[in-house]
């Protein structure tokens, strides 16, 4: 390749992982809006997080026509190969990190109408946990480090805990008074959402950790949530 | 390209196809299974559920690898490059598939064990659905059949009906009775499951239309899921 292909292949390559960096901190604000709207029962806040989820879509339209792109005229091959293809699918995982906030953004709007259950702290830690996670997963693959992939990887334990107590809180709600049942339900699924966006983290942080050293993390990740088998009993 | 190396080439852009096939078979397996497991309250066949999720997602890392072999020997491009970018694609779909399936089983562990509520007909109805779709949308991938494609692409509404109807049905037994409310509240997040499988069928339909044809789908999909906005108030 001549000097100056070589130079702007690199160039491509940047602008590729700052692409994605800047889908990340998209989604990043999402969640902390979307949690604060909720919190805040701001059902304006809420609609502006849902319009703005079309701009996380289109960029990830964007990573995957520049990847498409990059596979056909650079024929990338190792470590390059490799950042292009985790490029395509983190790119996805932050796509669905968007929809999981717009989700709890449009339970938010009828939140506001409902009855306050509770003082709502485990959202907004759930939500800077995972917030954390998703940062520290672009810094990961910004810096190239796989060091800091792992740490976000084994990271997601405190974020299936607070859901788990948040399940077994708002089962405690509905059960106390009827009128509770419609907001706790939407709270439970904003907690679902808080917790599956955990989980796209903890995707990242791997498929970062696979880019940068080029071996799979194929331990099974630390899990807490055991909320699919909890049983809450009403009160007597 | 010597004939020996096209021929070899398009060998392993077929196997490609039926390894992805076979793996959006597994799930819809899976499916089925996770469903007959929770209306039978079938707490072995929803184990043995559980315990095959590994099958689903060593086939994603297997089409991974292979897509990754392909790309670095082959350097494909126009149709080839789509349909290798599908195939990882989809087969992070199926693998999501796979996991909500699993979801759906380890609750129905569970469930089992709780007061039965209703016919679970809905269960059955959304499960059949997601299936159909799920395997439109593998005979549109192996059959390159972009008009297939936008048929399971457009069909994603009655399975939105169906979760609809479920989640106020199921808010109603909670209503009713506190005692019905673990049980109701796992369904509830059953129907979920079912909900976003059928997500993602249309998702890999979409993926499919793009490999086919080129052109990506871009119109809104018709979507019925009012479930995020909706209010169930308990009896007077």
């Amino acid at each position: 390749m001549q000097e100056h292909t070589v130079k702007s292949y690199a160039k491509e390559l940047r602008r590729l992982r700052e692409l994605v960096a800047r889908m990340g901190g998209l989604a990043e604000r999402q969640v902390a809006d979307a949690v604060a709207a909720l919190v805040r029962r701001d059902a304006e806040l809420a609609t502006e997080v849902m319009a703005r989820d079309v701009e996380i879509d289109a960029l990830e339209r964007e990573i995957e026509a520049f990847c498409i792109r990059i596979l056909a005229l650079r024929q990338p091959a190792g470590a390059d190969l490799r950042l292009v293809v985790a490029a395509l699918k983190i790119s996805h995982e932050i796509e669905r990190v968007g929809d999981y906030a717009r989700n709890a953004a449009k339970r938010s709007v009828v939140l506001a109408q409902q009855p306050a259950l509770g003082s709502l702290n485990g959202f907004q830690r759930m939500a800077r946990l995972v917030q954390e996670n998703l940062k520290g997963a672009m810094d990961a693959l910004v810096n190239d480090d796989a060091a800091r992939a792992d740490e976000v990887w084994a990271a997601d334990q405190p974020v299936d805990e607070v859901y788990n107590g948040i399940f077994r809180e708002m089962l405690t709600f509905m059960m106390e008074d009827p009128r509770n049942i419609t907001a706790a339900t939407h709270l439970l699924f904003v907690a679902k959402n808080l917790e599956r966006i955990g989980d796209h983290a903890t995707n990242i942080a791997e498929t970062v950790h696979y880019a940068v050293s080029g071996e799979a993390l194929t331990e099974e990740r630390p899990k807490a949530d055991s909320s699919a088998f909890a049983v809450v009993r009403p009160p007597v």
